[in-house]
């Protein structure tokens, strides 16, 4: 079948006929969604990427749309699923439960990325209890609940670790509880949206001011937009979620933002610089009480949840949702899928690949 | 009445008579344990330490036995009662639900530390709510509850914090979780005591051999030494809790020894240097699931909590417990308490004064 | 202004002017939902019924929405609000932290029920605290949203309940969890809407076969049918919800449906007839580990969980939620008014009244 | 070797050579306990007694400590070990995580009571895993672990339900929360105990007075007692711990003692009667909140924790605990054996077998 792969650690893709050895329900790919860790292997920046044992390549793609072909137990052919992309090691008690998120020995597989095809070709064959039935309504949006899905348990574990203290507010909800979101993008957006559906009160910051379409965005679901560049101010907050993935800065901005108990959690990878913390600094964060997490990977309660929300949102916000999908290019136009596939589109927040 | 007091930010400490107006139910002091913040204070280091208001002295102490001399309705006169040294602002959520220790607004007052007369003195008088009760088969050593509450507080914050994931192992114990505390001090000492008691796997830390009384402490809890000057070895532990409150680069190391999902308590307060990560180490943070997490004071469930493990200790661990008093002087022997004041013994895990 | 009043225990209800000392925001009343506990009211058979201090007459009405005339410090002028309909009482510590749902002391007050004017009049004067948004796409059915909050709360607490054992599946979801639910009323529906979207597997159960709506309702939110006069089976439920509050004999069939580690929620009011337990049957309640716990209201949290699901479910239910609106009179037509306040509509889900 | 068999659903008791095919770590068995399961078994009143697949007999026994005879990877020859009695199906969620107390699938088996051989023999060879070393400080006492582990377990799980609402007190304690345990007998002292020791405020009740041993205990512990033939008033309480195992009209005398919110746990098997709740009395549950849960069975970690508290109460509590062994007899002394097997000893709360 025609697939893009990739041979990492070199860099580039290539559309080709491939074969795949693979049991279980067939699921025809109807749609891929693009996202920076796709480029970054193309690109050959990934270290981490590492092909199937015995195939010499690896087929791209870990965010996947798709049509049953076969009945199983619980669903129905013909229903639109989306595969899980994280796939556990069968050995820590984490992934024996389910949890693949929080994998101990590191030996999961990753679909696109770590020793799994991903989902980038005709058809996959697979376990349906890692395909995930995705409503109708939102077959436009659905590839989103990929990236989301992440964001869906990073917000639980973040509601987890708070928990530890009386987080919630005298009215039983999180309407008092500041948070900020750094970053705008793609990931920035989608945690305002959900931290905002839980009732936080949520601002956003980027180191410049606002698009259009951001600005209305960010109206639309009721977001506060910092621009640090201009506003280092003294505001301070329960919570900061850093999304941007830029500079180690961003993190020691992140901390001295946060008020008494505060929690940072750290989801975009730094690219560059180094985070110090004096003395005084981490003394802070003793009688402060500051937790600092990482928060990475969703697994399948968090697909769930990620369908749920996207439902509410297009009814909710009809702007936002619409400006989901900034390009969808078909399999068929090679020269602009291996395009997109090297490039981000200028404010992009989701690129597609249709087949 | 007679009281050691102190003048921040001046150093020095005094033995004199003071005037006091309190409320409540009459508690003879009849005895306090010294700490390094007590001997911060008397050294005039401690920019925290601050006279209560209506006052131009703070009596120092906040680690006290005294006999409860009213009758409450839950306490008897003749009760032997340790104070409660954390009292909370009544206004954030937390503190009016008793937990203080995590205090949002910072407006809590601390016992002979900030805003609030310390119990070295004669005699308190006090609401009984502050008051928990000492069983008194462990009057010997019970002014360890004091520094022992703040660890209560500390490893159940761990396990909450711990609980956003499958943490328990396949028997549903702690048996197969890898814990390392850093500093053999007192708080090293107590922290391993109570891991273990939670049944972790539990390593403890120095940069030097272990004394002799030392070697026979591990030996009786059943702890593994790392002496880290000459092994800094590639063993991973699921947790470490930092204790030594040594320089920075003891917070490097943890970070390093930390297994994915692994937690970071930061107990100790750091007293040099800088903690540098860089980028890999920022992305390592994420990928792997890491918390730091900061952890300070105890309230009144960890007072009960810390007096029930110390009367199991008690038998459990003779020889330990029976080194837990290092020296007592008395009231009386001026020169002697003014010099413990402000020198710590050597060896010494806790050194008392006797009213 | 005008009101819907009773005066309970007396039988009736009138529509008169009232006058009402108040204060807070004002909000303009658009409409009302009818529930069963407004009719015993009204049929004076409901004897928790007391009116207001200083008052010889209560308003009615628990559900209403209505428009914000005044801003607040979080909402505008305009806004569509839906007042909470219990409120605490100020003494007990559930209350003090916004959970009035777990009223230790019974001294609560209710809107239209006990205590407390309810919302079936011109206008309101409330603390803002008390408003809970409502999406504007939803301003049709968003009267669903205060018996919604109830079970928000119930299934909440069902969670936290078995939250004591391992009950999510090995995929962490409740995908293999079954839940039967005894009642296709309102309730009944809500809930088995709510379990669906939680990601159970549900029955939902009546004595007759469903009516052509029901069967229409139940496919297209995915609910398995039981009519249990025909087929009481042995079919085993990891959860039962009774929600229809017939006679005591439900409860006994619940029970006996149950696995090991069974939840029964007991969500209504058994109108009829005594449950008996045998010795054998109380044996099995402790060798199974089953828990029965009663469910009752909902607070702010679960006001805010129920805008969320009925704007999701308006997308993803359309057929469902264009029925949840049986009929709507208005309240010039005082004889429709006071017909639907007395009698069921057959085939009600909900009967509105606009102001 | 020499075991003491049954032969279900026969009555009657033998001391017998018999032999067993078993692998595992060799464990010399120095003393079981006895409890009225044991005797229910021996008397064939306990229908679920079965013995192990291709043998004829089963040994009894479930309350056993013995000398670990190898070295394991975490205990050394020589420890002495307790073996935990039931054992998980390895299929259900909960008894692959270690939790066989919620074993969903009813295939556990049981040591000397259903499909497994019991303890009562001379050695047993077993899987390390299922052992659990008793401070040798509390050997004398340390067979009243496994019955305690029991209550450890059901403890917690009633404080894990009762988490789903505010149940620490202002003071973040247990120490306004008043809780009832229904019997005086062993398993009514253990429990009771526990309560007091986690800090709730407790009162145990019987239908008689109490005996002088009791009266001390009580006194010691400091238990408030309750008579409950002359004394049914209206004291409420917000748990209430069945430990009786007497007839059914105490559940019905629990239930009326609860305050809102309250928790009824249930552990002793009742006997005889029928319990017949109305419909007042559900509809009480219900708005209320009431629950009521079965409770049994403890695994590893509730072994753990019985040991701790075992020395603890050892120390606080010396009377009481030099009152927890009744008799001792000596395996050699047959006649007294069997005697003991089928007949409890007035005034007994744990009677021994040594080897």
């Amino acid at each position: 079948m025609k697939a893009i792969t990739v041979r990492p650690p070199g860099a580039g893709a290539r559309v080709e006929d491939v074969e795949i050895e693979e049991r279980g329900m067939k699921v025809r790919i109807i749609e891929n969604g693009i996202c920076g860790t796709d480029r970054e292997i193309v690109k050959g920046l990934m270290s981490a990427a590492t092909v199937p044992e015995n195939y010499d390549f690896l087929v791209l793609g870990h965010e996947a749309l798709g049509i049953l072909e076969d009945d199983t137990d619980n669903l129905k052919r013909g229903t639109i699923v989306m595969p899980i992309n994280r796939r556990g090691c069968n050995k820590c008690i984490n992934c024996l439960n389910g949890r693949a998120d929080f994998c101990e020995t590191g030996d999961f597989v990753e679909a696109g990325i770590k020793g799994m095809h991903g989902f980038m070709r005709e058809y996959i064959y697979d376990d349906p209890n890692y395909l995930v039935p995705v409503p109708p309504q939102i077959r436009d949006i659905a590839i989103m609940a990929q990236p989301l899905s992440d964001l869906e348990k990073s917000i639980a574990e973040m509601i987890d670790v708070q928990g530890r203290l009386h987080w919630r507010c005298m009215d039983a909800t999180y309407g008092c509880r500041k948070m900020l979101v750094t970053g705008t993008g793609t990931i920035g957006i989608l945690i305002s949206m959900l931290l905002k559906t839980y009732g936080f009160d949520v601002s956003i910051a980027n180191r410049r001011e606002p698009t259009d379409v951001e600005t209305r965005i960010f109206e639309e679901v009721g977001l506060k937009f910092v621009n640090t560049s201009v506003h280092r101010g003294d505001e301070k907050y329960d919570g900061v979620i850093e999304a941007s993935g830029s500079d180690a800065s961003v993190i020691e901005y992140a901390i001295r933002r946060l008020k008494n108990n505060g929690f940072l959690g750290l989801f975009g990878f730094t690219q560059s610089g180094t985070l110090s913390l004096s003395t005084v600094d981490l003394q802070s964060l003793v009688y402060r009480s500051i937790s600092i997490t990482g928060l990475i990977n969703g697994q399948k309660p968090h697909f769930e949840m990620a369908m749920n929300h996207l439902v509410q949102w297009k009814t909710q916000y009809p702007f936002t949702t619409s400006h989901f999908i900034t390009r969808s290019v078909n399999i068929s136009d090679q020269k602009s899928v291996l395009n997109v596939l090297e490039n981000r589109i200028p404010g992009e927040i989701k690129t597609k690949i249709l087949w």
